[in-house]
Parts: C-alpha cells; structure tokens; sequence
C-alpha cells in the first residue's frame, strides 16, 4: 500500500482513527526506513493528544511485534508465559517468578531489560552473575526453555526493532506517556517472545512510571483489551510503587535478596508479589483452578527448594557461575559499606523509593543514559520497612559502595527517605487490584 | 544557554509557555542543525495542539527572523510599506499595489514568493516577463528600491532561513495549519525585509488556506498582535476567496490584467482591490491622513498613468524585458486557446475559484511540488463574474492551453466551475473586514 505519511499524521491529528492497512504501512516504512523519524515524532505526538482507539492499538502492536523475528512455540509440551513490570524500586520479582512458575509446570520465556533512570532491569541484575550469558541466541533461549523450563534473556537487535527504534525517538520528543504507545511498546516485545499468558505487574505511584492509580489502571485495561484481542490470555496486578520492595535495592543485592525468596526466605513483601503474581499467571494458564489453591501450591514450592532448583539450572544452563547461586556472598561485594543511623526513636512510618531510587543511582547503581555501565556491587542492603520500630543510633539502612567518600556524601539523603514517627501506621496495602482478561 | 531540546516539547506538550530564552535556543539549534527534525516536528505538533501566547509567538518570529540576513532601511528618505496575501486564484494584486504604493511616496521593498497547488505566486508571474531577474542580491533589491520606489524580488537562502526549514518540515508532518507557527513564518520573512509599515491580505473560503471566516480574523489578529509587539505599523484586510480575483488565472495571463490595471482600466474587482490595500497601507504608513482621500489619490495614480510608469520602471531596472509592458500581446502566448461556451442562458450565479484553480493547474500553470516547471502561458481569460448576463453559446472563458486535446480535456470541467441561475443574485462581498493595529 502507498500511503502519503503526512496525510495519515493529518488524520489522527484530527482526531480520526487510522486502519490497518494505514498503520502497518507506516509502521512498515519506519522500520525501513522510507519514513524518516520526524514523520513519526509527529504522529507519535498527535497520538499523545488525541489517543488511540482499542482497535488501532492493537494492530499497532501487532505490526510492530511482526517488525522482527517472531519466537514460537508451537505444540509445546505445556503453557507458555511471562510476566512484566513497569519497573519500580526493588524490583527484583522476574527473577523469582521465572523458577517459580516453571517449577509449576509453566514454561517461561523471557525476554527482559536494562534499567534506566531510577529503574534496575532485570538483564543488569543478572549480569551480577559472572559468566550469565543474557545474550542468547533465539535457538539458545528456546532451548533453555526447553530444557529447564525458563529463560531470562536479553532483547535481541531482532526482536521487535521497530519498537527499539520508536522509544529512542519517543524519549527525546516528549512522546513518552502514552497509553496506546506505552501498550504497544511493552506488549509488542512480550508478544514477540510467544508465550500464550501473560501478566503484568503496573505499578503506580512516585517512583513508578504511572504515577496515579487512574493511570495505572488506563494502562492495564488497555494491555488486557489488545492482549484478549491478539488471543492472549492475560492478566495485571496494579501496586504500590512509593516504597521500595524488599530490603535491597542495587543489582547483586537483589539477586541475593530474589535467591533469599526462592529458598523459602526473603522479605514478606517480596515473598506475597512474588506469590501473587505467579499465582495470578498459573491460573491463567490453567495450571490451577482456584486463587487459594494456587498461592499455596507457589508457597510450597518456594519453601521445599523446587523454586530454587530450577533458577539453579537456569543459571547453569545459560553458563553462570552456580558457585555464587549457592553461596551469594560470592556475588560482586562492593569496597565501602556504611550504616545510615537512625537520627530518632520511633517508627517507620514511609521510605520513599524515589529518593532510595536516586541514591543507588548516583551510587553507581543505575544508569542515566543507555551508555552508561552499572555497577553490580553498590546499592542498599537491609532497608527498614514501614511499620518496624527503630531506636536512635541503629541502621535503617546499609550502604554499599565503590568508596567511603561515596557512601559518606549520600548518607544524609539516605536517612531522609526514611520517615520515622511516633506511632505505627496502618501498613500501606501492596497489590491494589488484579484485572483480569 | 544550554537546553535539552525535549524538556521544551514537554513542557509546550503539558501546556506551558515557552519563556524567550528557550524559544531562540530553540530555533537557533534547530537553524544550526544541532537540534534535529524529528525533535521540532514534535515541537510543531504540540505547539498545533497547545497554542502559543501572543509573547511566545512575537518571540518565535523574532527568532526566525534573526536566523538570517536582515534587509534595513535605516534613515531611508520616505516611508518603507510592504504587503502579503495568504493567497488565492487570480491574485494578481501584488504587481498593481508596489509601484501604485510607490507613485504616492512609500518604498515598497517587496520579497515575493512562488506558487504551489492552487494558488499562484507572484514571482512564478513576473518571471513571465522575459529576463526579469527575480534573484536580486539585497544590495540590488534595496537600490532598486531606492531608484524606483519598488522592487519585487523572490526569497533568497539567507533571508528568514529557519522558516525555510521549518516550513518544508511542517509541510511534511501535518503541523501547517496552526496560527501561531503561520504567523511566525509569514511574519519573519515580511519582517527580514525591513518595512515599517506591513499591510496583510488574509483571504478566507475554499480557495483560501483559511476555510473559514473566524480562522481568518483570528490569523490577521495574530499577525497584528505580533507585528505591533515588534513596532510594526500593521494592518489586514480579510477578503473573500470563493470566487477568482478579476477574469485572468495563471502567469503571464495575470501579468497583463496587473497592467491594464496599473493603467486605469482593468476588473473592477482588481481595481478596487488593489487599490484598498494600498490605501491601508498608505494610511498606516502617514502618507494620507483619511481612507476617502487615499482612495481618491490612488485612483487618480492609477489613472493618470503615475502607478504604470513604476511598474515599467522597476522591470527596467530589474533587466526585464520592457516592451511585454508596452505591448502585452508580446507576453508569453499560449499554443492553442479555446471558448468555454455557457450551456444555458442566465445570470451567473457563482464562479467555484477552487475549481478554476484546479483547472489552472491542469494546464500546466501550477506546481504541485516545488520541484516542477510553469508554463507562463497557459491559464484562463476572458472569465466571467457573478452578476453577468451570459446567452448560451456565448463563452465563460477562454482556456489558454499546450495543445487543443488539453483544453477540450479540462473544458467541462471548467464549464462547471461557473453556475448560471435565472435570476441575478445580491453581489458578494470581497473585503469583509479591516483590522488595523
């Protein structure tokens, strides 16, 4: 089809919905390249105002999953799904949820990311791991899969390009916040992957990408609908992100505190989301019929090391060194700790994730931009939690980093993420709702 | 100043204004080319949707403007007047106006443009006049100015060259039809020339680039607002495009219709016309003091053959080709011409301007893209106008064409261009407003 691309700005400019044939062509060119970027900046920004409607984003999804490869599993043995998180502090669950599902009878093919801004990835979490290769080939993660019955890998260069190639030119036009943008940014990459279920975790709050509920809730409605129309089965828990989750944020730190959590330990918080949402995705699926049954079934199995057993194997199996899985002190220790001290008595009554957020990044923790290299040691460790009594004097939190000076020059904007008061309050609830497909 | 180009498209996106410091930084990044397309497209787009206050759009001009080359007429003996039209089908009123401004003692400094689609422009016209030189350096443009009064040249890359890039860009990616971004072109080019005193000719209906009356008012609203903020002597008509201006559409077609009206005769349409604008424009700039004395005055210069002579003087001094003036039948002649006979007998009614355009262009008199040539030959004579009394068989036009096949080809088409009824219908009215400043 020979589409003039300024006619078809001009249409969703002024408010009308573009068809298929329209948006493939588009979609088609940009990747190709006989649509220049600013072309695409613009409609991306005349979507920005005048939205999409469900239908035209699902075909945009569909066009740019179809801009690249395409993994495939075809007659396999057992269901296929995935999970996927907006990105908060903390957030360490993949690493978790992958073994645990697979070790229920789900296969888990996962492409994951890196982390920008406040953010960690998944992909930088692993990499903690010397020799993890997050690099797999299509032919490699489907045979991990295959064999272990989870992979946790990298985005290929052929995995959705046109999608790679559209949130660079989003980030630096202000075409970020988008709800059918985001959508078919987020599910074009997870589709391309081929799992049947999916599940997202759309976190909300002021260290979250969706800072309101309203909004978290626009996105999750609008993933489910293209989803259900693309014949997924599909699922969101929409949670609290102004906290941290867990005791450790950083990249090693987490590793350890996900392999606490799949040996039966860990923090509470990170234990329940962990349950949750691989509850939520085994239902799905079809693995079990009811909620109850299904979180106790996931408990068990995180507590009698089958969880572990099989992130043991991944790591194996993607040539990581197991020593560290085994014995997590072996992971990259960072040269400075400090222990920020609580300037008072009383209660935790907040830790605010932005401000923890920023200080593992300017730790070394996270990076600003995609050039930049992170590194796996620093971070934080044995973070209060709201609703734990602290007397003056003791840790709320450890510091891990390069240097003492580094450690040194934070530590006050580190005490000040955490709101000690006089009297307990009532604890903030994590997993706000569940929407289901 | 330092800005990160995409924290101005957010905050132009969210509603903000843009303060002056981030506007030139804005525009001058873009001139220079470190701020690249995809990012001032978005721009465009948001701005399209948001607006801009009459300060951010006097700041944008100003920019623009300043990208370039500036023409000046510091301590020029007399006044220094210009005029633009958003353009229509038949507007020739350029040609009559300069050297009719200049016979009362205004300086015309007149940097003109070419056409594309419907609309003609007056460069594309004059060029119909043999070794014209429409590509004067700005020395020679202001000497002619200063020998002549008047000068009619074509845009050079030096002038205004942010707004060459910006226009070709926004041609491109929907973002044309936004007043705040048209005025700022218009404006900046009217601006770099150096007159004091701007009179603008905004023409609204389906020939017009402004459909509407309001989107029109509120187009000369902006263009005063901004030429007034930059100590301008402004002022606009806005003027019906419905209908084709006089009976002559197309290049050296028009020339000669300007010439029988720089002598007296000529449209009574053109003539009033012409000489209105230039009244305004004689009054901003002080040359009369009351609209009924500039008329008369004017219309005497048209008469007495003071206007025609600057008119002859400026295409001397311009290298062309003097004896086209004096005998217009020396002008580019067409190879075939052809009647357009009425089907019936009547009152014409309507003449579609829109539909002549169309035809025009068919006969190879326009450009679609600025890469094509004009032929200054062809185009259509001999129009009739609402009001007249046409008998069937006797013509409605003539069709000056390549050849006889591409004229009986349009011939219905134009046909259709004119609506015969029974009775005579109340005359339109071409100048519906004027708003001065």
């Amino acid at each position: 089809m020979n589409v003039i691309p300024q006619w078809l700005i001009e249409k969703k400019r002024d408010g009308g919905a573009l068809d298929a044939a329209e948006i493939r062509a588009f979609i088609d060119g940009y990747t190709r390249g006989s649509i220049p970027d600013y072309q695409m900046s613009a409609l991306a920004m005349a979507i920005y105002f005048r939205g999409m409607t469900a239908d035209e984003t699902a075909v945009l999804t569909d066009a740019m999953m179809r801009s690249g490869d395409l993994v495939t599993f075809t007659n396999w043995p057992c269901p296929t799904a995935d999970k996927h998180s907006t990105g908060g502090i903390g957030d360490k669950i993949s690493l978790a949820l992958g073994p645990l599902a697979a070790s229920a009878g789900l296969a888990v093919p996962m492409i994951a990311g890196r982390g920008l801004g406040i953010t960690g990835g998944t992909i930088d979490k692993l990499e903690s791991i010397p020799r993890y290769d997050t690099r797999l080939s299509i032919d490699a993660f489907k045979r991990v899969v295959g064999e272990v019955g989870c992979s946790i890998s990298g985005q290929t260069e052929r995995l959705a390009p046109a999608d790679k190639k559209l949130y660079a030119l989003r980030d630096v036009t202000g075409t970020v916040p988008s709800i059918p943008l985001i959508t078919a940014s987020i599910m074009s990459k997870k589709l391309a992957e081929g799992a049947d279920t999916l599940v997202f975790d759309v976190k909300c709050g002021r260290a979250a990408f969706m800072r309101t509920r309203e909004d978290a809730r626009a996105l999750a409605q609008s993933l489910i609908r293209v989803g259900r129309s693309l014949n997924r089965k599909i699922g969101a828990l929409i949670t609290d992100m102004e906290q941290p989750l867990g005791r450790a944020v950083g990249n090693a730190v987490e590793v350890a505190e996900a392999i606490e959590t799949l040996k039966g330990c860990g923090p509470a918080d990170t234990r329940l989301l962990t349950i949750e949402l691989t509850a939520l995705m085994c239902e799905l699926a079809g693995v079990y019929t009811d909620h109850a049954t299904a979180r106790r079934e996931l408990a068990t199995r995180l507590d009698d090391g089958r969880a572990f057993e099989v992130f043991r194997r991944m790591v194996t199996a993607q040539g990581g060194d197991v020593r560290v899985i085994d014995e997590p002190n072996r992971l990259p220790q960072p040269c400075a700790v400090m222990d920020v001290l609580a300037p008072q008595s009383g209660f935790v009554t907040f830790v605010d994730a932005q401000q923890i957020g920023r200080v593992v990044l300017q730790l070394g923790g996270g990076r600003v931009t995609t050039a930049e290299v992170i590194d796996p040691s620093v971070g934080v460790d044995r973070l209060v939690q709201a609703g734990e009594r602290v007397e003056k004097g003791q840790p709320l939190m450890r510091l891990l980093a390069k240097d003492t000076a580094g450690a040194k020059a934070l530590a006050v904007n580190a005490a000040r993420a955490v709101r000690i008061g006089k009297d307990r309050e009532p604890e903030r609830i994590r997993v706000l709702e569940s929407i289901s497909g």
